[in-house]
């Protein structure tokens, strides 16, 4: 086992799972071979269902959004569900798709204060302390570790100066910093990175955030993008997040890129319209959506087995993983 | 400067470039400012020019692709030229869409031998060897090396047995493993990253690979895919990586994703098909291409300014990025 997991839920966790044929479980037979139990119902209300209007053949593009939990981001989750109840989002669009980044909708006019769609009233503010959370590591509850490195802080050495005919440096500085990538975890059905004082959400594939103007403005929630390209770590504590696609993201993923600059659409006829946005107890339709639970045994073999894949495609397993590369496993809860 | 980077292009490097008005530029606009000596003009023979039938509206669309670089995956990319000369490819189509993972095309009878498109004579098999390179630290020759660590093998300590009431473990196995990530080079526009004995290509957005069969088949190039999501790095060393999409890739990660097991068309209808895949030096209508190269100054503040956003939107920059997140600048080479 090469890769480092740490919790209490791990103490009994050995040899990688195995098929009858001895060949070791891939990611999904383990995700498959999960109890019943181990599965944790979404409540509806975190739930937010995007109708984008139906595509050219009169086929429905229903993207499902599940809510990020306490404590993370609750108070742009309040604003988004405000918006969602007032029926804000309604009529609004798709405006800017750009490949290998985001996927991002909202009022097209909202930058113009004469033409902007008025805001619901109770809508909060919040401060850029607020894109983490201050970490205790009591709290949330379990966890599951991915990455290499327990440490938050290490130091690292800069070299500078001139080359000698050996190659070394004349001058080394060693400095401590931040480690990169920072640490990660699992809790709650999403995945997390932290430093000693902090954690916060990360910008995985189809993870939905804030849009927002310059600094200090945060962003109501009222403008909203996801990923639909490689991690843009670099937007981490720069952005609230706020939830993750767990349906649908198709329906994004593959618009037409915008030609205009970052991606937007240059024009109104390229918009894609929103005719709704429902918070999930009150979407028609809906069907019922679980998680498997990332403080279960099967959700650690399932990240040991993405880890170090030896299905039977896999000559070489990797022997890591990148945490945006194991996405928490959701599935419509079957039917009895 | 938080970021290690090591080579010897660097020894000048300090501050970061900052605009006129004190404001550090970004990644973009340190690219805008290199000089034209800093670009590399790629080869028409090193591209590979496919051209997708015309869209619902006529439009044309055309991904050019650069080859990988000798010694990468030379046996693999020869095939490719070999297949390209004797318009093999064209007629063939996309026939996998997966979101999140990867566009494929080439014959969609390919598997079935009654009906599969006969190959061209003179293309040759590789071994698994081949999906990584000797590494030798002379070869290539300039490197720009990011992430944190230099060392290759590292220590690990595994937690086991029982949690005390400190949450101290009453077990703790210590292991050489390799290190996750592997360190990580830019050389020859490409790139890399490396144990201490090898040195592979990696699976970043929008880079091009040879399907192949369970191993020991290594694929000869005839069915080829591009990456159209997060980085699968638990693909590499386990497949052969020949190239990189530098222009056109939406007309790829845009398309219908396929509603079959893997993302396959399930009807012949769904496939898109390809009208010809040429090499650069026989594709009418085709610009120079230029890449920033890997072993100047400028490409240093580049990745330097990726991994530690300082332009107006950020307010943390990361510290650090993700080789993935840092692609090589490419560019239509500017008319005189």
């Amino acid at each position: 086992m090469r890769l480092l997991l740490f919790g209490t839920a791990l103490a009994a966790f050995a040899a990688p799972a195995l098929a009858d044929d001895g060949v070791p479980l891939s990611p999904g037979e383990i995700v498959a071979s999960a109890r019943a139990e181990d599965w944790v119902v979404i409540p509806p209300e975190d739930l937010l269902v995007l109708d984008l209007t139906a595509d050219a053949d009169g086929k429905p593009r229903r993207v499902v959004i599940q809510l990020i939990p306490p404590p993370f981001s609750q108070g742009w989750v309040e604003n988004i569900r405000t918006l969602a109840k007032a029926r804000w989002y309604d009529g609004t669009s798709v405006n800017r798709v750009q490949d290998n980044y985001v996927v991002q909708w909202g009022d097209a006019d909202g930058e113009d204060p004469a033409k902007a769609k008025a805001l619901p009233k109770g809508l909060q503010r919040f401060t850029e302390r607020e894109y983490t959370q201050v970490f205790r590591e009591t709290y949330p509850l379990d966890w599951i570790m991915v990455e290499p490195d327990h440490s938050f802080f290490t130091e690292k050495c800069l070299y500078a100066g001139a080359e000698d005919e050996n190659g070394k440096f004349d001058e080394e500085i060693c400095i401590e910093i931040e480690n990169w990538p920072p640490a990660s975890v699992y809790s709650l059905g999403f995945n997390f990175a932290h430093n000693s004082r902090e954690i916060w959400p990360v910008h995985c594939y189809g993870m939905v955030g804030v849009g927002r103007n310059l600094s200090p403005d945060t962003g109501t929630g009222a403008e909203l993008y996801t990923v639909i390209g490689h991690a843009p770590r670099h937007l981490d504590r720069n952005i609230a997040l706020v939830g993750r696609v767990i349906e649908g993201i198709e329906h994004l993923s593959s618009l037409p890129r915008g030609t205009g600059p970052l991606g937007f659409y240059e024009t109104a006829v390229e918009r894609v319209p929103i005719d709704s946005v429902r918070l999930g107890n009150e979407a028609v339709g809906l069907p019922a959506y679980e998680y498997l639970s990332t403080e279960t045994e099967t959700f650690a073999r399932y990240v040991d087995a993405r880890a170090n894949r030896q299905d039977e495609f896999f000559i070489r397993p990797a022997g890591g993983a990148d945490i945006c590369n194991v996405p928490v496993p959701v599935r419509r809860k079957p039917s009895l």
